[in-house]
């Protein structure tokens, strides 16, 4: 403090603290080799120039963003780097929906109706299904194809009906409730397709090849692992499902030994009441137990802020723990604005529930005392810009509150949540925006090299598996540095 | 951490963290009489009013907001209330502009002319004034109201053009850039209004008579003190300018003498170079001896992204104190949202300096180490939220950082930057945004009495005016509690 006193400024104090808080930051005490640190000069000039264009992505709607980022040179190099893991990506998002529109819905015996709310339902069927309320007849979709003049208008419909991009974001969704509202029905537009046992298996296929593409080599999913139904009209029950991401990963890491592997945290709707829970959460220690290797553990889903808070399901959920049985939680909290209410009150009751890490956390940084003890705890935060951002929590990603918890090199990883429906795909264009719009000018290569190894050390993959995880990645890595040095 | 451990949560260790966060924030740890218990439940009730109706004005930009705001209980509880000083307002942004239209454009002489960029342009003159670059002629006003149809759209034509209101700001306003032109364009509208000699006298009194009314009862005015010219054509420089503020002064508390007062923060554009900004200092040094009891320091003003960053300056700032000279620093820094620049790192520098509080400090919570030395020596930040949104600084204010701060109990104290160009006035309608919106609904009355004792607190008055301006405070407060208990 003496410095401050005297009256001219002295540029090595200045100096001092400036380096101190760099240190402090996210990727602040990587030591870099020759090799990163001469990769680091070419980061640093494409990032400038993300940053000179008048038009700065991070700044705009994902959905006016997107066409620009695909541009940028920097985005292709966060593409092609191995970024470790996603820990948070849901069940049906995985895969782009134009996979769902241009292959799945073409083939046999699938049949569509338009509801009463301009959306689409589809069902696999060999028969001509029952009409449900507020939809039109069923149609087999190879016939009214074959009456159509354009299927690609009729394909294209089915895509929009099946994301929530749209072209004036700001205009279309102008609050929170209506966002979510048009959220949760492209969620169910497409379970018609997903809950096909066929093509349930084909789409954790294909999102696997997906996020594989995008140099992301482990993937823990959140699942809310339903039944699945067959041609014949037979229903599969979730050990059904559970063995079917099992079957599925294996054949994927057959054919592509360099991916690491998926596991699943099954997932209940927030809508149920304790004794539901109660009932789901006996399911769930089962099949915890029947399937330790691919199942990692339990979350509850859906919107916070219309949902019950945490604390009202805390006994049901501390009763696993208090008959000895283990099921890890990694709770979504904290997915809101609003400060002060019950549900704001959800990411201490994760804490003290034992939670493994904060889906979200958007709002931990109103909480310092949470937030001190989930730092305490090692409990790391899951941040998915791009998410918050489409549903309403933020605007400008520069001002999301991920940027507090990066400046203070609080636990954190890097998700994507729900790409398909964002219009996006994989994990770099979060990596962007994350890297972009809410590090910082100063965040580097250290940065990207702790976001990466983060998402392996705070994975609930066993201490042995993250230490063989990490010696993969670490190939990746520096074969990925020296590829792109500059030239 | 032992409680951690064990399978069911604590509800008492729950309940000690709950509180424990409380004490942290701004106003937490106020000690409240019975009259201040009774009367937040009353606040209570009608916060939880604002926060069930559909639209929630924090989220929506001010411009379609205030409508809902002045609808609102809870704001005109927040009129009546004794909020202290504003410590942070721009000289000519104090008054509503109808008062300058309906009034000011209304005296004699008084001339306009339409610009290239549909703006106007005012100016009092004896004769027929030289035309101006980019203008039409100039027309005498009273020839122009004979003239046309109907004098209410003239004056509304004027009206918008001296304020930022638009009906559609997201589309109006795309961009900081934009709005920031449109900002600046509305300042220069209104100089030769409120630089003619006697329109500056009545501006400031006018702007007294609004804060006051608002019960406000202490001004620190951010003032680029301007030559201000006569009718005659003579010019008056800054110690006839600094002379005008402190007679109409006087005569304001003379009349009103519940109102304690106002001092000045003499301020330069950020435009300048180094060697002017050392001749403009020695000049305030000249002002600072001569009118000690008015003049409150020194500051820079103007769009911070754009200008030179602060340490620019450094030499050139240092250099009173390095004569021995006593030269107060009141530096806005930190109104920027991009992260790592050199602009970016104008708070620390404004502490390094010296200064005695942050204006805006919107980037603060961005910088850990810079956030904890403010908080160390003392000095507080001046949170404008209202001016944040206007100028595009953040959308939701929920997602305001100074929710950051409050949450911490950082120094800082509301205030409303320039009212008068966002269709604002006085100081409510920020209190309202900053207890509604960025304090969460956990704040109460005892947040509201540290913000109001904040800014006097941290005022630039000598201890002992403190403690006069803090007694006086006290028994408006404590009549308006009274005042106000629910029935
Ligand atoms: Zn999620
Ligand atoms: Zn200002």
């Amino acid at each position: 403090i003496a410095a401050l006193c005297s009256a001219v400024p002295d540029p090595r104090y200045r100096e001092y603290l400036i380096k101190k808080e760099r240190s402090q930051q996210t990727g602040g005490r990587v030591v870099l080799s020759e090799a990163e640190l001469q990769f680091n000069v070419l980061l640093d000039k494409l990032k400038l120039q993300e940053m000179e264009t008048s038009d700065f992505p991070p700044a705009m709607h994902f959905f006016k963003a997107k066409p620009l980022i695909d541009r940028s040179k920097l985005f292709s190099l966060l593409q092609k780097m191995p970024k470790g893991g996603a820990l948070h990506v849901h069940d049906f998002a995985l895969v782009d929906v134009s996979w769902l529109v241009k292959n799945v819905t073409y083939r046999p015996h699938c049949y569509v109706c338009f509801t009463d709310s301009s959306s689409v339902r589809f069902v696999f069927s060999l028969h001509q299904p029952k009409t449900s309320p507020q939809c039109s007849k069923w149609m087999l979709l190879e016939t009214l194809r074959a009456k159509v003049d354009n299927t690609t208008d009729l394909d294209n419909s089915f895509i929009r009906n099946l994301t929530l991009y749209t072209y004036d974001p700001e205009v279309a969704y102008p609050s929170q409730d209506v966002v979510w509202k048009r959220f949760e029905e492209a969620f169910i537009a497409v379970w018609g397709l997903v809950t096909h046992a066929p093509v349930f298996k084909d789409y954790f296929y294909e999102g696997l090849k997906q996020f594989n593409a995008d140099n992301v080599m482990y993937l823990e999913l959140r699942a809310l692992l339903p039944q699945t139904y067959e041609l014949d009209g037979n229903i599969n029950n979730r050990f059904w499902t559970m063995r079917a991401y099992q079957e599925v990963l294996k054949e994927f890491v057959g054919k592509h030994p360099d991916f690491f592997g998926s596991r699943v945290i099954f997932t209940a709707h927030r809508g149920i009441n304790a004794s539901e829970l109660t009932d789901i959460l006996k399911e769930a220690i089962k099949l915890q137990e029947e399937f330790p290797e691919i199942m990692a553990g339990f979350d509850l889903v859906g919107r916070e802020d219309t949902g019950r808070p945490l604390w009202y399901f805390s006994k049901a959920l501390s009763q696993p723990a208090e008959h000895g049985l283990s099921l890890p939680y990694f709770f979504h909290a904290g997915e809101t604005d609003f400060q002060g209410t019950d549900v704001d009150q959800n990411m201490l009751d994760a804490l003290l529930l034992n939670t493994s890490r904060i889906g979200h956390g958007f709002a931990l940084v109103h909480h310092p005392t949470t937030k001190a003890l989930s730092r305490q705890m090692g409990v790391a935060v899951e941040v998915c810009p791009i998410s918050n951002q489409v549903l309403k929590l933020v605007s400008d990603l520069r001002n999301h509150p991920a940027a507090m918890l990066m400046s203070e090199g609080h636990p954190l990883v890097i998700s994507s949540d729900d790409p398909a429906l964002f219009g996006a795909s994989g994990l770099s264009y979060d990596f962007y925006e994350a890297f972009v719009g809410i590090a910082g000018l100063k965040s580097d290569v250290g940065t990207l090299k702790e976001l990466a190894v983060n998402s392996i050390r705070y994975s609930s993959l066993s201490p042995q598996q993250k230490e063989e995880a990490l010696s993969i990645w670490q190939k990746k890595w520096e074969r990925f540095v020296v590829e792109n040095l500059p030239q």
